[in-house]
Order: C-alpha cells, then sequence, then structure tokens
C-alpha cells in the first residue's frame, strides 16, 4: 500500500525519544530524513541523517527540501538559559516553519510540552483552548512555537499539530507521573494519528497516556483520532512504594507542570 | 415480557435502512406498521403495510392512527428540487407531527441529518445546541423539522428525538466516513435508545459510530443511553488503498458536510 | 453624499410599520420599491410601488431585478393557519432569498421574531446562539427563515441579518411591553444599523428598545452598531396604572414569548 | 506497603453503606474508627468503635483526634422533619468540620447526594459546576455542608471530596436507578479514589456506577481517578418487567431528583 | 395608584440600612411591618413594629402572617460565633421562609452578601451562576439561605430575590469599596426592583452601585431591571489620599471578600 | 497627593503616541525616564531621557534601576522583517521583564495589539480568553510577550497589563477605524487605569474607544476601571464620503486584524 508520506523530517532524532520515532514513524514514510545537532546512529536503509544546529537557517532550510512533513522534537528540552532558549527553540522554530513554507512541507507536528501551560491547576480541567500559562522560559517558547505555527496556517495554509506532551518517559518515575505519563507506544500512536488525520489545520492536543486520573480535557483534538492504549496502573504499587507523597497543598502536586513551578529563573540558577 | 409499545409507524419503511429498522425495532412493538411511496415487500406477520404520500395529509392523519410512536425515516433523503422538499419534507413532515397530535402518538423519532449543520468544521468540535448551519435545501428542512418539532414538545407534549444520521450505509464509502460512518446495527441501536429512554423531552443526538476519529461532542444526548458497539477501523486500510486522501484544505475535507458543501442549489444544477 | 445603496426593495410596505420604515430609509438609497399585497398609498417621487403575493415566485424574481438590498417584513405578522404560514412565510421568504440570489441582491434584512425563541425564559438570559424553541407555526417558520439565510450565507455569499424583533408598536400596549418594546424610531435605527454596518455575514439580533428590564444578551451583534435610544419608563406609570400584573407563574411572564405560549394549535382555533 | 493512612473515622459506620466501607477501606489504614449513634457490631481487629450523635461537639472532638481522614457517611439520610435535619446534618457536619480542623486531619470525604441538584434536568446535563437546586431539606443540608467544606479548604487548607451519590443500593430498585444506580463497589472505589487521589482541594463528583444512560457530565472530578466498574444491564430485564414505566412528563422522570421532588413538606408530612 | 403590595415586612428594621428601606420602600405597599431584634424608633402612620429574635419560630409565624412580600434583611451583619450564625441566620431564615411559605407570602427578597462568594477573585469575572466560594461562616450562612430560597420556589414557588450586597454604607470607607460600594439609594432602587420586577422566580444579583471599576458580570439579572445611578468617583481623591493602597498580592486585595479572608475562625478569635 | 508612583520609565518615547503618553501620565508619577532609539525633544523639568536600544540588555538593565513602573511601548510598531521582530520585540521585551524583574518595579503596561488576535472574525465576538490568532511576525511578538507577562507574573508575582490596542492614530483615517479605533485621550485613560487598578495579576484588555459597533468583548478587564469616553461618530460622514465600503467578503473586511491579513511574508515582502 502506498505510504502517506514520501519523506519525512524528523528533528531530536538522535534523542532516546528520537529512536522511539524512527521506529514508529517508519511505516508512514518511503524515507525519514533524521536531524540532530549529534550524530544519529545506527542508520537504517530508510533512513538518511543530517547533523546541524536549529539555529542555523541555511542549514533548515537546505534540510527541509523534498520534505512532505516534519515531526519537529528538536531544540532545548528542558528549562534553561534564555539565550539557549531564544536560539535552539525560537529561533530555531522559525527556521523549520520558514523552510516549511519556502519548500511546500504540507504538515508539521510539533513537540510543545505541558509547560506551556503549567500554571493551570489540575482542578480547573482546562481544554486546549484554555489561555496559555507557561511555567518556564521553556514554556513559553513553548507559547511561542504554538502561536508561530498557528500563524502559519491561518496566513500560509500549512498545517500543524501542536502536541503538549506531559511526561514522556520509559516508565513513570514519580507519583505525578502517574497521571502525566505518556508512554512511548502512545506518543508513537499520538504521532501517527496527527500525521494521518484527514485534516488538522491548526491542532492543539494534550499528550498523555489513557491513565485513569485525568486533569484535563483533550475533546477538541477528537478529531485527530487519537486513542491511547497505555496506562499506569501496572506502575502504581513500585511507584507509590518508594516515592512518598507530595504534600497536596504545594504547588508542585496542584499546577499540571509539576517541579517546573518551583524552580527559579534560569539565569539566576546559573548564577547561583 | 411485555413490549414498550403496541404500535409503532414506521415511514420510509421500504429503503434499504427501512429493512434494517423493521427487523431491528421488532422487539420494541407488538406491531409494526410500514410506510412509504413505495410497496413494502415481505410483510411478515407482525407488520402491515401502507403506501401513500407524505404530503397527503388525510392519508397521513389516517396512518397515524392507532399509534404509539412513529419512527419517521420518510421524505427526500438527498438534495433536491425545492418543490420536492417542500412537499416531502416541510410539508411532509408537518403532516406527521399533526398525524401524532390529532392521535395522540408519544414519541417521534426523526431522522435529521449532519447535513442541518454541515457548514460547521470538524476542529469546532460543536455539541448539539450549536446554531444550525445547514449545507443544503435539504438540510433546511432537516432544520425545519428539528424547530417544529421542538415546538410540537414545548406546546403539545409530544416527544421527539432527531437523529443527526451522519453516514449510514453497508461499510464506509470514502475517507470522510472513516469518520462520520453509522453501522446499520448502531442506527438500529440507537433507534432502539430513542425509543425506550425513560424521558426525552426534546432531544438532538448525534448519529455516527464509536469510530476513533470524534470530530462533534454528544455529550448532551447522553439520557438516550446509546452506546455504539462498531467502527471503522477494520475497513480502513482498504478504504485508503482504494481512494485518495482529500486536500485538507479542501472545504469537503473540513466541514462536517463532506461533498453537500460543494454542490450548488438544486434548481441551478437541475437546469444544466 | 452617496447613498449606500441604488435601489432597496421593502417588502410588506402598506403597514403601520413599512410606513415608518419608508420614511426612516430613504436616506439610505435612491429609490424605494415598495412592495405589500395591498397598494401601498402616498408614493414619494423616491418610491415605486409593486402589488403581489409572496408566494409568487414569479412575481418575488421580478421583484428582486436590479435590488441592492431587501428590507424584508412582509408575510403572516401573527400565528396563523398552516396553508397561510407555509405559502406567506415559508415558500415566500425562500422566494425572496432565490430573487436576491439570481438577480445579485448584496444583503436582506429580514423581520424575524422573538417567537423563533419563545419558549425560553426570561431568566434564562439567552444570548442570540441559544437553540431556537418557538411558540407557534409563526415561530417555526422566523426558524425556517433564520436557517434558510444561514444556508444562503455560507454556500451563496448572500449576507442576512435576522432581527428577532419584540414588540414593536407605537408604545407599550402592556406590562410585558415594558421590557420588550421596541419604538419605531428604534426599529430604524435597527434597520439602518444592518444595512450599513460594514460587515454582517449572516447575524440574528434581539430587537428591543432600550428598556430597563433586559431579559436577552444581544452582544454577539455587537458588530451591527445599532445604540436604542428609547425606553419605556415614560410610559410605565399609565401602563401599571390600567393594566394588573401577571400571576410570575403563569407561562406568558415568565416565558419570552408572553401570550403566544398560551395559544393552541391554530387549526384547532379555527374549527372553534 | 505503607497504607496512605494510619487512622480513618468513619462516620454513620452501623449501616449496610457502612459495612460496606469497613471492608473496602481496610487497605487504606492500619486503624478503622467506626462512628455511629448506633453500636457497631462484629468489630473486626483493625477497627475500634464509638457511639455518639454528631449533634454532640464534645464526643465529636473527641471522636476527631488523632484522626488522619474523615470518611463522613453519617447523619440523616432521607428527607425528615427541619429540627432532625438541623441537629444530625448542618449541626452535625460543622461539628465534624471543627474537629478535623483541631485535630489536623488532613481530608474529608462527604457522603452528599444527588437531592443538593435534584431539580435539575436530566436534559439539561449538568456537570459539577451547576448551581444547586436542592429537591428537599435534606437536600438543603448537602448543599450547607457542600459550601461548608468549601470554606474550610479556602480558609484552613482542609481538603474534601463531596460525592453526590445518586442510588447506593444493593441492586437497581426501579426504572430510574437504572441510571442512578452506585454499585456498593463502585461506591468503595469511588471513596478510595478519593482518599487516594494525590490533589483534590474543594473537589465535587457525582457518584454513579457506568450505567449506559448518562445524564451529567462528571468531567470536572476527572483528577480523582475513580473509574466505575459496573453497571445496570444485568438487571434491565428484570427491572423492566416488574416496573411500569414513568410518565415522561411526570416530574419524577425528568428531574434528577426522582420521587423526592414529589414530597412535600416534611413538617407537613409529619403533620398528616 | 394602587400599590404593588398591600403589607411588606421588613425585617432588620432598626439598622441604619433598614432605616433607608422604611424610607425608600413606603412607595411600594399601603403597609410597612417593621421586625428586628430591637425596638424600631419614629414609627410613621404607615408603619407597624414588632420586636422578636428571627430564631423564634412562633413569633416569626405570627410576624409574617398577612404579609404579601417580605424584605428579609435581619440576622447578624457580620462574621460572629457559630452558635450565633446557626441561630440567626440559618435557624432564623428558616422561620421566615417556613412562615412566607405558610401565609402566602409571594416573594421574598433576602441580603445575601458577597460574603457568600468571597473566596472568587476580581479577576475571574465572576457571574452570578459560578459556585458558592464563602469566606466566612457568615458567609456559609449566605450560602444556606440562598439554597434554601430555591427550595422553596422549585417545590413551593414562593419567589425570591438573593441580593449578594457588596458594601453598603453610607460613603466608600476605604480604597476597596472605591469598586464594591452601594450607595444607600441604589440599596433601596435595588429592592424596589426585585419587588417589582414582574417575575423573578429564584434570582440572584450582585448589589454595587455603577462604579467603575466592574470586577463581577450581573447580566443573568438583567430582567430585575436595577440600574444604578450612584458611583464613587466623586469620593475617590478624598479615599486614597487617606488610605495607602493595598499590596496587590494580599489576599485582601484579589479576592471579592476583601478583609474578611483574612479573619480566622470566629471561635478562635473569640478566645483570643 | 502623593502621585501613585515616584519614577515611570516610558519606552517609545519618541514617538507621537510616546508624546501624548508624557503628557498624560505626569499626574502619575513626580518623574518620568523617557526612553527611545532616537532622542526624545523637548524635555519637561519632570522628564529624564535616555537613548538606547532595547535590544541591549545592559542598557535596559540599567534604564529599569529605580522605576516603580513601567510603561513598555517600544519596539517595531508595524509588520516588518524577522530579524527586527527578534531583537526589538523579542530579545527587547525579555530585557524589559528581566530589568524589570531584577530591578524590583512592580508593574509593567505593555502596548500588546490586536494584531495578536487578527484572524479572529468580527462574528466571533471573542472575548480577552480566546486563543490567540496573530496576522504577522508582529502579531505573534506580541503573543511572545503576554505569554512572557503571564510567566512572570505567575512565577514572579511581577503584574502586568497587556493592552491590545486596536487602532491609535489623532483620527480615524479609513471605515475600519470607525470600529477599531482608540483615541489618544482614551489611549492615556486606559494606561492609566491600568497603573491605577488596585489589582491587576496579569490582564489583557481590548483598547478601543466607545465606538458603537462593538466586535469583541472586555467584559473580563472590568477591574481594571477603564471607562473610554471617546467615539467615532463626529468623523463618520467624513470618513464614509472619502472611503468606499470594503467588500464584505474581503479577509480584511471580516477579519480583526484588517489589512494586516492580505500582507504576505515580511521577508518575502522585503525581497520584492
Amino acid at each position: 500500500m502506498t505510504k502517506p508520506y514520501d519523506t519525512l523530517l524528523i528533528t531530536g532524532a538522535a534523542g532516546r525519544l528520537g529512536t522511539e520515532l524512527r521506529r514508529g514513524l517508519a511505516p508512514l514514510a518511503n524515507r525519514l530524513r533524521l536531524a540532530d545537532r549529534t550524530e544519529v546512529r545506527d542508520l537504517q536503509p530508510n533512513e538518511e541523517a543530517m547533523v546541524f544546529d536549529l539555529a542555523d537557517a541555511d542549514a533548515v532550510l537546505k534540510a527541509t527540501q523534498g520534505v512532505d512533513a516534519i515531526v519537529h522534537f528538536g531544540g532545548a528540552p528542558l528549562e534553561t538559559a534564555w539565550e539557549t532558549i531564544l536560539d535552539s527553540n525560537i529561533r530555531g522554530s522559525y527556521n523549520i516553519y520558514e523552510g516549511a513554507r519556502k519548500n511546500g512541507a504540507r504538515r508539521v507536528v510539533y513537540a510543545s510540552s505541558v509547560h506551556a501551560i503549567g500554571y493551570h491547576t489540575l482542578e480547573a480541567h482546562i481544554d486546549t483552548d484554555a489561555p496559555v500559562r507557561p511555567d518556564s522560559l521553556y514554556g513559553v517558547s513553548k507559547c511561542f512555537v504554538e502561536s508561530l505555527s498557528r500563524f502559519y496556517w491561518d496566513k500560509f495554509g500549512l498545517e500543524s499539530v501542536c502536541l503538549r506532551i506531559f511526561s514522556s518517559f520509559p516508565e513513570p518515575a514519580d507519583r505525578r507521573m502517574l497521571w502525566s505519563w505518556l508512554s512511548f507506544d502512545d506518543c508513537v500512536r499520538l504521532v501517527t494519528a496527527s500525521l494521518t488525520a484527514p485534516r488538522v489545520g491548526h491542532t492543539i492536543s494534550f499528550g498523555m497516556s489513557d491513565n485513569s486520573l485525568k486533569p484535563v480535557d483533550n475533546s477538541k483534538a477528537g478529531h485527530l483520532g487519537y486513542l491511547p492504549q497505555d496506562n499506569t496502573e501496572r506502575f502504581r504499587a513500585a511507584v507509590e512504594a518508594q516515592k512518598p507523597p507530595l504534600d497536596p497543598k504545594a504547588p508542585a502536586a496542584f499546577y499540571l507542570g509539576g517541579w517546573f513551578v518551583d524552580i527559579g529563573h534560569p539565569d539566576d540558577e546559573a548564577s547561583k
């Protein structure tokens, strides 16, 4: 059967999650172009690799040539210094969108983050239309790309799905992840749904597995057709045995962003 | 066990869907009265048939005598000339409601349509309270019956369920139906729920199977107790192999009404 | 200064309100074409008159030739027999919209009515997006035109404003009108705003003066720029002296439609 | 593994539901303190019992000493005389909250009731933020505790979950319970989720099993992680065979509170 | 002209606000019955006085005989000990509602308070349907009467308006009152509107003058027809000169309840 | 009388609007510090000036020393090249917020823009919580500062008001400005309200005069106490005489952003 895409660009492809995506997205494209700042290993016959910084506009323009869709998971993955955020996430993502526009890519799937809305509470049960409340400069950069991609859709017709990934790790590592976890397999399912849904326009979706505790409402992304199949129940006993409960009045316990709300300004932290 | 109804009138009973309803609704009534413009075949012992036009007020008044509930699936099933819409769907449905009122029927289940709200987008994720946006004169006539039935409930206490059926076919025939399909079995489940729910007042419900892609929110019809049991996943590979994807910017791809939004005025079409 | 329109068609022009509109809308067009079933009197130099039934499609098609906009206030103005509603309001309005489409009119301002939403309560404080709840066949026909005009906008780009007029009389005649009254001057202001607003698409607006008691929320029609300047306070003492209060538990006191909710089916009433 | 609580106080522990809670909550605490007006039987090794009236502030203060969390299911369980409601439910619950505050309990799970919102209709599909509409003095007392517990959370940081239990009986006893039933096992699951969710602040949750007919929206309590596992389908045939349907226009059929809306004032009833 | 009511009962009539109401409501009734725990002075010819405690059910039943409507402003006006709240506000208001029901009064206007929703923030811009968040036991008692009166309306058809009065003082006394002030004249206007609106059912209204800073949305009470005519601008310069601004991060600055959120539990305060 | 602030920093102070703010805000502070890339003329005794680029972090840090509040109107005022947007608006505003945080300023009033939500339609009547839909890179940079300032409030307690200014010009220059105009006097009133409101936390407000056509809902900013006193009616005749109406189907007519939605990518435009 024909694959939905000929060439798919994956940024941030050298990391652990990138490895999962290489495996999981292979059925969707004839060729995967893998981009990262560091070399990608174990290249498969259907893969090609490019090493560059996202802040390098020329390199990004070149990397997006001949690409049908982009899975943009690259950039700084955590709170860090402003200059890094500015270069890797803001300037870098702008370069990706410009590359996509100039080279005619049809769709971008972007790894946004819970940290774009980290200062909303669990009890608020927000949906994907709630105003942003970033909990970090990292989160602010995610908001930037969400609005940038909205602009590229409204004005240039470039489709985007922004995935607000909660906690994508091999296993839930603490009590918060018992509700915030996104399994690698569900992450692949979510990106696959985002790439294959017939129409996405500009869509924001939360990214969690089917955990029993549900603090947000993802129904407005129902047109993606994402059906998570994992949950954290099989990890619960072990996690609860190893990690004491958080004080329910601690900010990290009631804000969606978890411990991100507790960290200070990265430039202050750096100077400590 | 006692059946919920003694006599049930089904309009539009001669068609393919009518055949499914005859089979599926038999457990709900001692007697099915089958109405259509053309003769209904293979009458069963629990069935009786009547042939007449819905626009014939006297015939409808007679057909609704002694009826406890009405499953009103008759009338023009597609976009067509105004005079036909006016006679079959507007005048015809008025006759049904007047017959129900004068003869004391308790409940009407009406085959409304996605085309009453065809100009809403998938991304809007509307619920059943959203303002109507018909995509055709056919859709306008569905809106008419939805408001007419609201009036008969508010003023005369005649209960109605208006089912906005998306795509009820033997199998999903194109990529849109991968999300819009209502299997015949689920259609029977939906009508059954509408007839047996303890209280419906005036209820509008979307009509789809449990497909993975969910572009609308049917929670306000939760008091019907409809639980779809089919979905389109087993048809997906075959459909996707045979039908190319729609351009995501094509109106037929992002409006709920699909290709109905592309057709012109029926009176123009007729004169072509 | 150039007038916004060259030729304006006013239907229902022979009545009391029509007379007000002739006077009030004169500044908006070089020529007013006045249509009614009965002859319009006292024609002014800027006016021309046509006598026909709205149900006569050919006559309507002719009357809409060379027209830039239509103020459609014709048709049955009260609850009446179904056949009259069907001919004058449903078929008649369809003819107007077809005439507008075929002859290239740019905008229609339609006299809808509170009776399209007459079964909502004052306490519900609905806005213009609330689902319709007609209180009469007359109200059902208003809902029909609201959905028909939505269709003509979405598919054919013909703009419409549907004015849900509450009580447009020379003076408030009873206690309900102390909140539901629309003065003739405010009615002219509302139609003028509807004709001159830069963009209306398909807009529904409530039609009331600036009375102190405000049972509905018209903010979603704010882009019309309608600013009522009358209110009922100067009539209050006289009305309250002459009319006893309604029982607050009487349907006519708590439904927006007032006494319309108390009348039975017009066909029953006729046979009394 | 460590249990989440050391000592748990259960009020209303002598009744049928109390017996279920004793069994079901045993895994959550080292010790269950059981309180009721009547003696609790068959004390287990992990249990201790106290007999007192909730209206006795000193007794309640003593009973809440050394308690980590309280499952407050005591008080009058049905509509009854005002003086009883005032003493058992209003004064009694105040005593519980004061005891919890003074003795440093961390969380209270309170048996509120559908009767706090009994005058909402099924068709309204309210969520847990809808304004209260009690159907009885009993329901008014439930509203009182919901607002009292909100106050104790906002001002004193004492967490509460208010469970609006619909119909918790061994089996569904009538047609209404086909949708309103909460199985004992699901009731235990709901209380367990309320006690173990990492953060509840002040949460209101509906309490029903996973019945097919869903008249309310519980998504705002999703952070409890309650997953019902029972439903009424296996009882449907028997219930429908024994109980005739309600008139869909009867208040008891369309208000959530069921037959509670039909009873008069308890002080009138008492004097009959 | 006939007055709307024959006899009006005012509770809490001996205080400063009671004096304003006596003067302001005189045009609405032939006779004012004035109730308070202390003697009302300067009785006018249209007035009669009764001295009793609201907690005395027999006295209240007697005082409500022959009364057409009740303006219930009595009870504890501030945070105070639980036993006082319970007797004066909870038991006392129950007595008023029972008296109204048994004696056939048509409407009650109740002095609820901002303190029923004191833990909402200014930035939330709540409307009158927002869930309650009392800031004191006093506020909890206001919530109690709001739900009690809802019950008396839904079950017994006794109309009520609950006025959430913000700050009704002769003049704004601090910076918060620059937005929360309700002038005495506007208070009289609000009670008058509540007594004369044709239909109120059960209505909750905020009570503020037309101050420029508007932290809440009162549009759902629009059917009262209340039009405030005062505002605080003429007091601004003097208030700002005398009172320093609050820290914008202080709870008393961002919660609607103001300094009420800072006070502790009244029983603790009493024992200090 | 004491002024609310000692030192106020105004960025973008050399422009026409800056001149208005210098005059209008003088009553609010003992000293105005005026910043711009070009020299500010006609310094008054209460003023001091600094010339620097916002992209210069050290200069901004120095300029924000000893400042109590900042009126941040500097940066690129129109769509322009990405590198300029990045330096002047993104990096520059970050510098302002870091300066404010490090130097302890209490509040920032930021000139956001309608172009942050330019792709919403007039008919949508959005409020300030609607998701952003920027119509330009300029608009994307406004969204960036709105989310950045939200972060500085949530994490560091620095208050901000983001003013989405529509069209602030000496007079309305075209038909769109008949509804989008913000007079200079009203602009000063809006900034004054933002600086003097007792509590703003993080507030977004639309910025328009009191024009009759109202396409958005600003009620959620009611706690600012902004009362516009100008409107465009006195300019209407002249504007309508000189400017032809827009086609109501033109994007510039129905999107809030006006002609901004028609311009292409600035980097394409530059290379033309």
